[in-house]
């Protein structure tokens, strides 16, 4: 059934210290979604700037959602550290409360956690993983939406706890034929107007193509796009308008997990 | 006044990783204390640490206190980072709000904050961070205590702008006739007898003697020992033993704040 | 007397992982500049880029320096940490070593050590900090350059100890009357050509412009600018060409020495 | 032929800062041992540990080695992190120059280069890893050995393109029936009796018993303990002993090399 309500998520806040990351500021692609995934400071983001995004999000009443990822600022969560999934949700509950905190301090709340990078891709797969972070998640969120991949472990598990999810669609990222999409380290350029179009058909007829140049089914209440593509800015704006003049609405979270 | 009624609080789960610092273990000092201040990862700390010991304390019934310190590793949050004000803050409300989700994943609340070494005492005589620190906590905490030395600018400030402070009385370090704290990069052996006396004599007469000779009155609800110091399990089992052989009750912030 | 040779060098290397912060490519400036300042990895830089840096400095006859900074990722080596003198040479010997061997990788030596940012100007004033490092120096390298201010504790302390040094001229710093750049943890933009006129007259004159609105003398072998500075790859363009323009000939730190 | 020479090497200088991780104090341990290999940095060990563990070392005469470990403190270099080949040898790169540098100020030299932890069984399985360090220490440290298993990859490696090599036998750690150890993250308590009598057959027999139950003919140059083993200090007084006992002389790489 073709939507008329999605979700426009993006990571930001991917700064740290006096380095920069992506050539969009935060502020602008804040006016284009509704959720933002903000960096914890394991892979990327530091106290000063998850402090100015909270603010910034906040004043715009965009959704607010805790990006945590591998303690790894020199590989930018893109490298797999093997520790034990105990671990790695310990990880997860530090980064998603620092976050909370700052929302705290700019009156708003916490509407998501959305793991980064090489850690997303780690809890997808990984039953013991999405187990035991959605067991924590529970006990310290359970009112906080996880945001996954609908063929993903994550969301099996999460669904099957109660615990409540958002499924994502990847404006910016391949496809393969399992439905999972194409793990990348580095980015290469796109097309705005092919990104928007695929987010449309997606919202409009439930397909994406694949690598293997098949077309499959896709369920998802949220798409996404990362800060750190290039072309960003233009790939933002282009989903934004595209999702607009096809007649849906940018709406978060709550309101789209609401309406369906 | 001769106090009734005293809080004893340590510093606890400053290991990190696969290291340790203090031979005293922190299940073991939970049971001498009645309010614990853990560790948040910058100076001391690791996740999967934080986690433990918030677990452990919550089983005690021991309240919880955010421990945040100067982002050093390897200088343990004792040398002192010249940074602007409003970073320390973000730096402290991170390390906050990491704590209070573990606290949240195990059912209990967070009690106090209280910034460690070279970052504690900073706050006790900057008053811009002081009062930056107080407004932010009095938007994301304003139920938590915050810990303090009764002659330092930090309470000063929390006080006139209606955020409840808990004054602690230093054990194992050494007072000027100031009414403050020697700052102390590594510490000299005590005797845990000298150590109880000292605590039990504050209680009793609210006075301490200074490195200058004098006696001086000191007021405080609550009594600090450092697990770091040399000996730290003799001495806090010292203080324990002195203070409820003096008729002295410990009990943590809240009820000595409620009693008082 | 007029110089008719100076040294040009540039702090380089200054990324860290996927982060970048100056808009002017490593490779590009390297061909303006005849001594590089590389980040050594604990305020920025990382292996990877060291490795690069290097070798892009042998293929191009590039002078390499090794230029250590506080142990502050997110300070950018910015803000000073209250560390012993003690602490800070070792953490200078440890960052030498590291760009010494990726030199030796290279098949080039080790021209200059400068250290960076806070470090460079704690080192500038105090007077135990600079014997223990001179010290140091002389053991693992007595014959590298070391870059400072005419003014500077460093140079006094170094050139009585017969440890060589460098004096920079900073192209893109004011001065104050002391003969001292003025810090700053973050650059307004600079008109190129004003920055070249500055270093042409310094070079012919001898003079500079201080903050106070007199001229100061001003002794050095070498003319520095930042990559970081706001338009780095056009001061750096406008520099390079004033010079050739007024008749200095660029050489690196060895031959400007034998020079004088 | 049973050997009547051997090295002893033992890993050292692997606490952090204020932290400690074995009861054995590294200038006890330097008694016992002909070859230190010290902790660089990343995975333990700091610049003023560094400075001081290779001042003990060459006071004692202590043949010395880099012992560079993952980025990754707070798993102590037990946890792969799956990075680039390339970006692994400029970790190792980098590190190793670190402590070349403190050896420079001591006046010594540097023997060898042996990777920490994880990072030592994925040199010892990855050919291409393998390759790419070989490759680079023969530009860096040509004359430098590199510590590694008889039966790894690494060994074939190097040998195959001249890099001298020292062959390590694990005095602490379990074998399977590869010839390979079995890698533990925290390791249990072991007799110093059976771990010294385990070295001097493996010397004097060459073979060694598996954890399948089988003996296996083992090929090694140097014995290796680990100073955060527990009870290491008994251990490592127990292995020399026993050598000494049985006739075999401990001497370091170099001798060893050269006897052969």
């Amino acid at each position: 059934m073709a939507k008329r309500l999605v979700d426009l998520n993006c990571d930001l806040g991917e700064s740290f210290g006096h380095w920069t990351i992506s050539e969009a500021p935060d502020d602008v692609l804040l006016d284009l979604i509704s959720s933002a995934n903000v960096a914890t400071g394991f892979h990327a983001g530091d106290p000063n700037l998850m402090d100015r995004v909270v603010r910034l999000a906040a004043e715009r009443g965009v959704a607010l959602g805790a990006h945590p990822g591998f303690r790894d600022l020199q590989g930018f969560g893109r490298r797999v550290i093997q520790a034990r999934p105990e671990e790695l949700v310990n990880d997860i509950i530090y980064q998603l409360g620092a976050l909370r905190e700052f929302a705290r301090r700019h009156g708003v709340r916490l509407q998501h956690v959305k793991p980064h990078g090489a850690l997303y891709m780690e809890v997808a797969r990984d039953e013991t993983l999405s187990q035991l972070l959605v067991e924590a998640l529970l006990k310290s969120s359970p009112e906080t939406y996880l945001y996954c991949m609908d063929v993903s472990v994550t969301c099996t598990v999460a669904r099957a706890a109660g615990l409540p999810v958002i499924r994502e669609f990847y404006a910016d990222r391949d496809y393969d034929n399992s439905g999972s999409i194409v793990f990348a380290r580095r980015m290469r350029a796109l097309d705005p107007e092919d990104v928007a179009r695929k987010c449309v058909r997606a919202c409009l007829e439930g397909r994406v193509r694949t690598v293997e140049g098949d077309d499959i089914e896709i369920e998802f209440e949220s798409i996404c796009f990362h800060s750190d593509t290039p072309g960003a800015l233009k790939i933002g704006t282009a989903i934004r308008a595209g999702l607009i003049d096809a007649g849906i609405r940018i709406a978060n979270a709550a309101e789209v997990s609401a309406a369906a």
